[in-house]
């Protein structure tokens, strides 16, 4: 083929590291409908975000956001210091943060798999060596695994707590275990599914500098689209990141409505009572057809329909359901993730899931 | 010191290129007044834009943004084509995404200085090897300088045009002239201040591929609150930056309002032309005061106020008006950076100028 530039000029060669990333690609256009897709808050936002977004003047849009007000709120909401903490850009900014703080290329990193993707790309895009380390069929949390892997390499430890797509968690000790046998590594526990466990290793770094936690106001807060996360530690550590990371890296609409979302706490409560009723719903009627799924602490199931489950997820869609294909995850052969809503979308989702299931024979034995 | 943690734990180690980092501090909070100091657009935001803002709904605000919509507007407005171009969450995002792209450590990085302080900090970030290439006293864009820098190991230059503190301009044969004789370096042209200028780049990159070009919301459309920059340049490079970036790198508020804030094409017109005609207001008055100031694109004016600039930004905060020391970049000793506003606000400034020069005796001769 001839050059097509004029000048001669050829392309640029990206990093290694770089073009050799897996892809990651959420669905992100043409969500019509119900979306079970993304375990965002399918009962929207707080009123009250949506007040003090209606209150937003021309100058606050037009001005840099100030950090400072919102970090104050979130710290003092999670009864810690404000230098123990940072806001990011969804959490998806915290994990590249923290890679790009204390990753060398050729560093050792430990991911517990099938967990979330983001992991692995923010990871294997410093040029550190990526390990995954695979849970049993149980999906159980490969404590005993993940230790027999540290080495005096390993400098990065990631782990969703409850993880994602699994719904599986980790004791406490195993998870300050491996932070014990890991000094060398940053411990990023990241609790974005905090709200529908509430269990937490919060504040813990305070024993264990090296322990970093993520949340984050994208599921039970229903905030997916302002993109607010919180990286929490020991406060020099996160010094260390906050060198790295830009000054007005959050926006300010997020940053208006952090303080109002905090403020709701009812809100968070009923949506996550709903959520929990819809889980138990969903898993006995999996149950019912004999689809196995996985015990779930957050606002989503794995369910391993088998064979079938892209005319599951064909069938949902006519019906105006998103779910998740999550078949290539490691283990998930034929699984899909439904994220659980409010107790009327579980209404509609069971009613879907059973006509499409009868449509394609599956489980219509019972 | 005793070891504070009860497991013996210690500090964990940020990469040496994170820890080495300079400094970013820009006034981040207690900015109250008339705050000409960030460069931002103090007439606000266009009303579509806030009307967009109001209508948003609790769904949008809890789904992941989609960012293909407010691309293909962008794109269009920009007359080429989606896949030459990413929106970025500021131009913050941008700069440190082509950092992240192309370089390794070792890298060589040109940047001419003074400008804007983020090209330093993201590549530095890096471990690449930042060279700083200065300008003389007049601030004029130094091109021959620049092409005696490129060797076989520039990776990337990073040029601000018009630039920021300084408000030069480099001209467009310079520019092309180092893209051609980069070959195998990116070249960011950082138009952030275009629209104050009216001389773009864009799309240049379809003779040069290693040319890339940023825009901003954040300046003439003063949307710096919601965070939106654009990345362009030729598709298939654009294509290896896509794979770095997180896949809701902007939010949903930022997304739904860009249409909008293109749609008002008047409001943007209508402060440009305030910002040329305070520039040239304010620049007169400085020379009537003997104050050296530079000839500037940009919605801003650098001002060589001597060693007396300390008193003349504090007497201009106890009257109420922001701007920015900017004595600490390179060549600029004594230097004052203050931002254009409405017509009103020039009309504020320049009597608080006036006064503040009166009290402190610079200028008094005239």
């Amino acid at each position: 083929m001839p050059n097509p530039f004029p000048s001669g000029a050829t392309m640029l060669k990206a990093r290694d590291a770089v073009r050799n990333l897996p892809p990651y690609d959420p669905p992100s256009n043409g969500r019509e409908g119900l979306r079970l897709d993304l375990n965002e808050n399918t009962a929207g936002c707080s009123p009250r975000v949506l007040a003090r977004l209606r209150e937003l003047t021309p100058q606050e849009v037009a001005s840099y956001a100030e950090r400072e007000p919102a970090e104050a709120a979130v710290a003092e909401f999670l009864r810690i210091q404000s230098g123990e903490m940072l806001l990011t850009n969804g959490v998806d900014e915290a994990i590249h943060l923290l890679c790009e703080t204390f990753l060398e290329p050729q560093d050792e990193v430990l991911i517990p798999v099938p967990t979330f993707v983001m992991y692995e790309i923010s990871a294997a895009a410093t040029g550190a060596r990526v390990i995954a380390v695979p849970a049993d069929d149980s999906f159980r949390f490969p404590a005993a695994r993940l230790l027999s892997h540290i080495t005096s390499r390993t400098r990065l430890i990631l782990v969703a707590n409850p993880n994602n797509p699994t719904g599986a968690v980790a004791r406490p000790d195993d998870l300050l275990e491996i932070a014990r046998c890991a000094p060398n590594a940053a411990i990023l526990i990241d609790e974005a599914y905090f709200e529908f466990y509430g269990k937490t290793l919060l504040p813990e770094w305070r024993n264990l500098p090296n322990l970093f936690l993520a949340r984050t106001f994208s599921k039970a807060y229903g905030l997916a689209g302002l993109r607010v996360g919180v990286l929490a530690g020991n406060e020099a550590q996160i010094q260390m990141v906050r060198r790295a990371v830009t000054p007005f890296n959050v926006n300010s609409v997020a940053l208006a409505c952090v303080p109002a979302a905090l403020a709701d706490q009812e809100f968070v409560r009923q949506y996550v009572a709903q959520v929990v009723a819809g889980r138990e719903r969903l898993q006995e009627q999996l149950r019912c057809c004999g689809i196995v799924s996985w015990p779930s602490q957050g606002n989503f199931v794995l369910a391993r329909v088998g064979s079938q489950h892209l005319a599951l997820i064909q069938g949902l869609r006519q019906r105006g359901i998103l779910v998740r294909d999550r078949s290539r995850d490691h283990g998930c052969e034929g699984c899909v993730r439904i994220t659980i809503g409010t107790e009327e979308q579980t209404d509609s989702l069971l009613a879907a899931i059973r006509a499409v299931l009868d449509q394609i024979g599956v489980g219509s034995a019972t």
